[in-house]
């Protein structure tokens, strides 16, 4: 069995661990070139997206796993074949994508980004040009009820806040779709985990942003499409929303002329939430758990991705 | 019934407002010459620590409000009735307090100090020059678990993080301060929000910040003459610690040429964790019930202050 690994964040003493672990041939494909050279005799492929452009050559692949939770690039790429599963790391980010929420949203309750400026220029001013406010008594939307806006919902829980999820197929703990916008004035916070899809692309548009209060809070983890940019901005600018904490944005990096960059109720992270020291630990987990299902019976059982849903 | 309100925070509409629901005479005295003019016909002052010098001239209060938790500077005044009793705002700042509490931890977890400061250059880079951090499966220490400290474990129970509180008095779910030295090597985050007393002034000292964790990072919003400056210096600059968050410093406001404000590994801000925009509505609410006891039967019901202890 041939297991092309391309996820460069692994060392050699990890690939030697996987080898050992799995009993496979282990080829290793960090760059684009070794990863081309192996394609054609893989097995499988453990890799992120900087597999997609080699999955041409990957005609007997019959599974991929990534440690990642976005998949589109790796959807939108030609496989050699077309048969193949795809699994993703659904679930790996989070416990770190949710600490990430929360304190983007209590820096903004607390005007922790200001008070780093201060602290920049060595200045003690303990009154900041935004009101401070708390989660007490808030309501916070949750778009996209998957495992992150579970974990999120989950960390609030101490926080004396009310917390409502919204995701295409309802659930008990979540509402449809199709109510959100009647949600869309109730809520003092709005935290975004959608993935990219077609459904998804656009779908914060202004006319919804406009139906906000004033007060409100856009936090965006999902992808950056979700909002249409120039929308955002608006919104930020004409004061329809109070505020935005954006680990992703659109296009990606931010360009350096954005006004985003520098509004004082804007706070830009560079999509690093779904970055942690755990990441390699629990990616590898998941591989193993997957790798023996797949031994046992040719198929791998967790996190298999939809490609009409597209995640 | 002649009652003083010294605290500046409040408008003339709430002074109106606390005269009906009181049925008192109400005297404002939000300066300091007004407030030492009234103070001789005061029964009851409703004020903060700006009220301390005037306390002097104060011989006939029976009772004192303060909005505030930290009384120290009050039970230092000279009491021109020394049998008045005190009664300070403990409970109305743990919501907020707490928030900014795990606001500084997940700033450190996630790196959102350094992502500002790259905000404010406009560069987009998702590493880091400090590791990525998770509260799932560490230990956080609160020393000092009263209202403050209940509150932070309160909000630390949706992160999968085991907490461990210490205080004077072991109760419950506490251990008591004869086993804090014990538990030091074991904590990966300590928070620390004692009241300032004579047992606590300088008690994590260098000694005691030698046995955390080098990982450990270690939060103060209680008062800070607990840590003695110049051993926090150390600890950071020798990296027996891996970085220190600070609402409270010593002295305050912090020098301009304190090397804690550029250290990479500091988060400063401003004694400002108790500020809240719900102080007002939880004060009033807070004075009104004592009010209502000590009518009723002479004294105030609610967070008595003893003079011994400190707090």
């Amino acid at each position: 069995m041939n297991l092309l690994v391309t996820w460069q964040h692994l060392s050699d003493y990890d690939l030697e661990f996987i080898q050992a672990k799995t009993g496979a041939t282990v080829l290793k494909g960090f760059t684009q070139e070794e990863a081309r050279q192996h394609a054609p005799m893989a097995d499988v492929i453990f890799g992120g997206f900087d597999a997609a452009p080699i999955l041409q050559y990957a005609v007997k692949c019959r599974w991929m796993q990534t440690p990642f939770a976005g998949v589109e690039s790796i959807l939108a790429a030609k496989w050699g074949n077309p048969q193949m599963i795809l699994t993703n790391g659904r679930g790996s980010f989070g416990s770190n994508i949710s600490e990430h929420v929360l304190g983007m949203i209590l820096s903004f309750n607390r005007g922790l980004h200001l008070a780093r400026d201060q602290q920049n220029q060595r200045v003690w001013q303990p009154r900041l040009p935004i009101p401070f406010r708390e989660l007490t008594g808030a309501t916070v939307g949750i778009l996209g009820f998957g495992d992150i806006g579970r974990q999120v919902a989950r960390r609030l829980a101490g926080f004396d806040c009310k917390v409502v999820g919204f995701r295409q197929h309802p659930t008990d703990d979540a509402y449809g779709m199709d109510v959100f916008d009647d949600h869309l004035p109730t809520l003092d916070y709005l935290v975004c985990a959608l993935p990219e899809t077609p459904k998804t692309i656009g779908f914060l548009h202004k006319e919804r942003l406009k139906r906000l209060p004033k007060h409100a809070i856009v936090v965006n983890v999902g992808r950056g499409s979700l909002i249409p940019t120039d929308d955002l901005i608006q919104a930020l600018e004409e004061k329809w929303i109070a505020g935005a904490a954006l680990d992703v944005t659109s296009p990606e990096p931010l360009p350096t002329e954005s006004p985003l960059w520098s509004m004082p109720n804007v706070i830009v992270t560079p999509h690093n939430s779904g970055y942690t020291a755990l990441l390699k630990e629990r990616s590898l987990q998941l591989f193993f758990q997957n790798w023996q299902h797949f031994i046992e019976t040719g198929y791998p059982q967790i996190n298999r991705v939809s490609a009409s849903l597209g995640y």
